[in-house]
């Protein structure tokens, strides 16, 4: 079963909002069996929203679309919708009590135009929209399946959990192939060399596929099966993987939508170790990701931003004549940056960054991008230096990604060469 | 002059990564005088690519391909797009020598993968790649453009910066109209406050565009004036921004792609004022964004996140009677962190944050998503309180924008209530 996204704005077109539904969308329907084989935005016209839908029902079982179902002037969707299935507009009293019972909830007013949203086109049925005015519809015709949701992205999404997946899974469940797959994750080796590593890919895969996505965070290996049904994918999978991680485990983080961060803070929770971190170049962005995740509290003690030598000194008890001698980015100040944290802090594991970003502040012994990261937990104190690149943004992600690293490595007893 | 954005790559169809690429492209073209009309995602397979590349070079006088243009086997744009223009590959000595320098520079070994990304199509031109391997395309047929650039981030942007735009204003700058826009940003106040405030949008425009675009971090105002040349239409743009600035200035913070922490970084160095930061619920975010900037070392002294209440105490110096009496989510509280901070770093400014971003901690005193907000400077000590919702990293991030928004108002002297 295969499908086509339609992302309806002009917002999008001119990259005021980035499209973040197209991706929500296509994860979900992925991971439920169906294909997605093409995703088009197109703007706040008729003509051209008209000739998407045409073109997505003449190719695919199922048409999402998303966008311009809101109550002013500039959302067309649903007129557009009813002169595609050449239908009229029928008011849904589900719908129009749902309208008014959020506007009494809110104590708002309503007007005309929240109640002409309880209009749907006859052809659909009507979803429910709990987080907001707007139905979604769902129309089945030859066949085929035609879904619309609003815009906004946590109103579509709680259309899509809750009731498009759920039809959709009972749809596919009779399905006489079954496509599964899994994404590795790995940081701090190059695309090249990984691919390098792996050898013969087609002895390696026995027709599965797997494709390389690098970014500044790192490559990822996605990995795609099909098979005659659920378990032989799966099987077949778990064997492919298998053969990855001998040959590449070390540098595998996680899988799917991991986090980095995460991860550290699970090895971290599972050990029952503390940590504090000493950030100067990387202005708390390491913190920032490890307090992403709720729960963070129980191993995240402490972290200090000492932007300043000052702060360095007053607070993490940098010694004056090391900044002096070696630099505020050395091996050694980010040693006892670490060593410092951990000593105010009390807990088992001390972290520290310290480097230049960039544009300013390089030198030709420390170019823009150097970055030096510090370790020290109860046995050990250590410091590794690092070179990257000259975009300030970049070099921040990098810097904090690599640290986050190197937590990892020295957790598990993985050497920071490697 | 109209375009079409193509974004090649299975990861984009099945939401493993966010197409910020369109976004990016999208807004460099609108922002040139060119109408994007549609952006398609297809995946890594010939036939769609061919059928996509077809079709926008039938309806577009530019098409802008990204993706797909690395050194593994699953990169295949390079090779369609030999095939669309019945051309051949040939290898490029300018690449070429840039490949070698570039992994020269790296330390690293060259293998044939990458040599081979020195192979451009005949019939384009190639555009250098200064941040990776892979060239970029430029090819003029039958009075149409086509450009193709590679798919990670920031090796497309720098090329359509230093590359493709120039070129693209060249073609531009004969137009027979002009459109215009401006993007206006605030943030704490509702769309329909906003709207409501605005009063007859008719007279306020005459004729122009006024687009509302809400999220969590603010409301964005997108005014958009077309006139038969570019002064007009720029005289324009500027006498409806002045009248809408007469009403609603106090809420506007910047315009297009500013960031509030840059804002507010060049409030502080305008009047060479210092800030120190104690957050802990959004556990640095605030400091990250502050010196996401260059240059921000000047005005940003130290932070601390004090995500114990023991750092509280021992860092921050809060009061241990605060902590029990109020709770380390309180008006009190956050007032102790801002002047502490303040009084330890030694700077003009202390700004703190405390709050219960979720999922667990809420009580029904303080449920999930209470905030409070402290501010010090030499002359006033105060705190607010806000309440959002349920979701930790939206939490987080409407938390950080309040925040620097407080200090907005502060250092401008308005009054946090408007």
């Amino acid at each position: 079963m295969n499908a086509t996204i339609i992302c309806i704005g002009d917002e999008l077109l001119i990259g005021q909002t980035i499209n973040t539904n197209a991706a929500v969308i296509g994860e979900a329907l992925s991971a439920n069996q169906v294909k997605v084989h093409k995703s088009v935005v197109v703007g706040d016209e008729e003509a051209p929203i008209l000739e998407e839908f045409a073109s997505a029902w003449n190719s695919s079982n199922i048409v999402f679309v998303t966008g311009g179902l809101g109550p002013t002037h500039d959302d067309i969707t649903r007129t557009v919708i009813t002169k595609f299935f050449n239908t009229e507009l029928i008011e849904n009293e589900i719908v129009l009590q749902d309208i008014k019972d959020r506007f009494q909830s809110l104590n708002r007013v309503m007007v005309k135009i929240n109640e002409e949203q309880a209009l749907v086109p006859a052809v659909a049925e009507a979803i429910r929209n709990s987080r907001g005015t707007a139905p979604g519809f769902w129309i089945e015709k030859d066949g085929k399946i035609f879904i619309a949701t609003p815009g906004v992205p946590f109103e579509m999404r709680t259309m899509l959990e809750s009731f498009i997946i759920p039809r959709i899974q009972k749809l596919t469940e009779f399905n006489d192939s079954y496509t599964s797959q899994k994404t590795l994750l790995t940081t701090g080796i190059p695309e090249s060399t990984l691919f390098f590593k792996l050898g013969n890919l087609d002895a390696l895969l026995e027709g599965a596929k797997l494709a390389f996505l690098p970014s500044p965070m790192g490559v990822k290996m996605r990995v795609t099966v099909t098979e005659a049904n659920r378990n032989d994918a799966e099987s077949k999978l778990t064997g492919i993987e298998q053969k990855i991680r001998a040959i590449a485990g070390k540098y595998i983080y996680g899988t799917g939508t991991d986090d980095l961060a995460q991860v550290v803070g699970k090895l971290l929770a599972e050990r029952n170790l503390t940590i504090a971190i000493a950030e100067s170049c990387t202005g708390g962005h390491i913190s920032d990701r490890i307090t992403d995740f709720g729960g963070s509290s129980n191993y995240f003690e402490r972290g200090v931003i000492s932007y300043s030598n000052a702060a360095k000194v007053e607070i993490l008890k940098v010694d004056e004549d090391a900044l002096a001698e070696h630099g505020a980015v050395s091996y050694e100040v980010a040693r006892q940056m670490a060593a410092g944290i951990k000593s105010i802090s009390g807990t088992d594991i001390g972290l520290s960054i310290t480097g230049i970003l960039g544009p300013g502040g390089g030198s030709e012994a420390k170019p823009v991008g150097t970055v030096f990261i510090g370790f020290c937990d109860s046995s050990v104190c250590s410091s590794i230096k690092l070179q990257f690149g000259n975009d300030r943004i970049i070099n921040k992600e990098r810097a904090a990604q690599a640290a986050l690293n190197y937590l990892r490595k020295s957790i598990l007893g993985i050497s920071p060469d490697e």
